[in-house]
């Protein structure tokens, strides 16, 4: 599993002393080739983390030869120091690993804004990550980059011949354009980077950048997908394409699983649409609604809420025409009382919004979470 | 006060019994001229409740004679029957009135979503309320529309001879595009529909627009302004436009401080932007940061989270340029660790977070709220 199910990784999930818990929060993810191929999709957010504006840089040469993952601090809006850190740290391990070069090593953090790394620590946690190094690493590896997380996530996928695996950290600041989330992906599919890249984009879209827990986006979010070939196979685009959306959507699923405080999973799907653009605006629109989200957390079908969501967006639709359905029972049709909302059974941890817009084919579906007391109390105390 | 502080008005509020809680549910101001001069600012979401509909129609002729407010159910969601509901209530108030045309009866309702009103209390109520109406109903009138509010909403202001009075309902669920607020405002002065069009846009849009509890839009939301001529006096416009601003400013704060579970009112203060189209962007985006809206519940000066969503938007500006005071004290300079956190002092229940984003000369304010437990008690109950 994890980033040590294909072939030609190895991986090491070791404590630095970066956080005050002792516990693990140093992760080295290791390419043997003979490829060295790579992808990645960063934050959209304009206030970027340093190791974030370091790793665009080097993924724009195509090649990654190691990732190097911190938790216990995110290095961002910490100016020219935090930035020197990180490329430090790459030197570091450019180092401590023999024959690399640290502009082909990718850094990501995750943790609290506005720290410096204490790198007298990082630093000989390097060189502890490099001694650990393992094939069977990938467990230790996705524990070492957890936060708030209460498991840590990994998943897989593949063909014959070939395996895509992956690792994900996040549990919570959950948005488009991606989530406080690190996520590395490896293969050992025989591909190059642009197709990499391909790939990882059109997974990403549907999977990731429709997971939304709370609407807020992070400094820090990195996705890295990184082919070893050595597998020696070449498996046909949309085949290998649909095993990396398929572990991006299960890790995208485990992470709204964890998501910080929710007691609700809930899907929001959104049907007969006029474009898929639409689905998505309606979708998220949905999803961020603070009122509905209480609502489902007091697991009440307040089908009005789904409404006045819908009614702040541009999607092509006539309001007495929209059919909205919770766990299956269409409480809302044609834009009035639909059937009896006694009917809803909402006990479960999942619940599915559907909104049919009634104005097309196209259709979307975002992830989500309630919005609950619990959340309120973690998000208060995270840093004091 | 309210809306019988103005001359050639007045106003009453009764219990119907729409309310199950037998508390006063049904408002009617009437204005007694000479003239009947009007204009209406309503919800910007596309599905708008029946006596939105309605009386953005009544708006369009410039004249209104009456305004029937009711609260114990939005009437929104509730298809053709609901609209003739709507039409029956202005026809009503016409026929007991005497002399006045439906046609120039505005309606207003607020409560829950989807559910007809109880037609056969509204309009003996209707007959009730008019019995009732005074010079001195405004106080009457402005405590029967409140909903979930804790207390009842006035405000005054004016000139040489002339007045402008309101009164609003609201406490949560307000956002941009105006809240699930109705506001009706009255004056003596002696001005045209234009004009007071002109005068309620100007005041509206850096007021109520700029009013963001939860970033939720309802279905019906109705600001009104009425105007009687009674003082005979023409006041200059920007004097008059600068009364209405203020009214609008004053009930717009109580709305805030007024919201639903909340415990601090936060004023998002945007300076040095490149416009003011900039500004507003910024500042809606730090007040519907759920993760910094829980931080200032939690009494924690988290800059890292303004930053995140400044990061979010398309202003101008530069990471490394941005500065973030909490309370006064620049907590964040440059884009990084700026003055000691420890200084910033959050006891009280005002909070002030200033961005600066140095990128020109204008600004723009935002009232938002924190994030509470409470506010999720009180909304994940709401409709059981």
């Amino acid at each position: 599993m994890s980033v040590t199910a294909a072939k030609g990784f190895t991986a090491a999930g070791v404590a630095a002393g970066i956080k005050e818990n002792g516990n693990p929060d140093l992760a080295l993810v290791v390419n043997n080739g003979p490829r060295l191929a790579a992808a990645g999709v960063f934050t959209s957010n304009r206030v970027k983390a340093a190791p974030v504006l370091w790793s665009e840089q080097v993924l724009k040469g195509g090649q990654v030869s190691a990732v190097i993952l911190n938790s216990g601090g995110a290095n961002a809006c910490t100016g020219p120091k935090g930035f020197q850190d990180t490329h430090a740290t790459a030197e570091k391990v450019a180092e401590v690993l023999e024959g690399h070069n640290a502009g082909e090593v990718a850094v990501a953090s995750t943790g609290l804004i506005g720290l410096l790394l204490p790198m007298d620590k990082l630093l000989p946690g390097v060189e502890k990550a490099a001694a650990a190094l393992s094939e069977h690493g990938g467990e230790k590896a996705a524990i070492a980059i957890k936060t708030t997380d209460s498991v840590h996530k990994t998943a897989v996928a593949g063909g014959e011949g070939w395996t895509v695996g992956g690792m994900a950290k996040g549990a919570g600041m959950l948005a488009p354009g991606l989530a406080t989330m690190l996520v590395v992906l490896t293969t050992d599919a025989d591909l190059d980077s642009e197709t990499l890249d391909k790939a990882l984009r059109a997974a990403t879209k549907v999977t990731f950048d429709r997971v939304d827990s709370d609407g807020c986006m992070s400094t820090n979010d990195t996705v890295l997908l990184l082919a070893s070939g050595a597998s020696g196979v070449t498996p046909e685009y949309d085949e290998f394409a649909e095993a990396v959306r398929k572990v991006c959507d299960d890790l995208g699923r485990q992470l709204i699983g964890d998501a910080e405080g929710a007691s609700k999973d809930i899907k929001v799907e959104v049907i007969n649409a006029a474009t898929e653009d639409d689905a998505v605006e309606v979708g998220r629109s949905i999803a961020r609604n603070n009122l509905l989200k209480c609502a489902i957390h007091g697991e009440d079908p307040n089908w009005g809420r789904v409404l006045s969501a819908i009614g702040t967006t541009k999607a092509a639709f006539e309001p007495d025409q929209l059919n909205v359905a919770i766990n299956g029972v269409w409480v809302c049709k044609n834009g009035g009382v639909g059937e009896d909302r006694e009917l809803v059974d909402m006990r479960y941890r999942e619940v599915v919004v559907t909104a049919d817009l009634a104005a097309g084919s196209e259709s979307a579906t975002i992830w989500t979470n309630d919005l609950t007391a619990d959340y309120v109390h973690e998000n208060s105390a995270y840093s004091s």
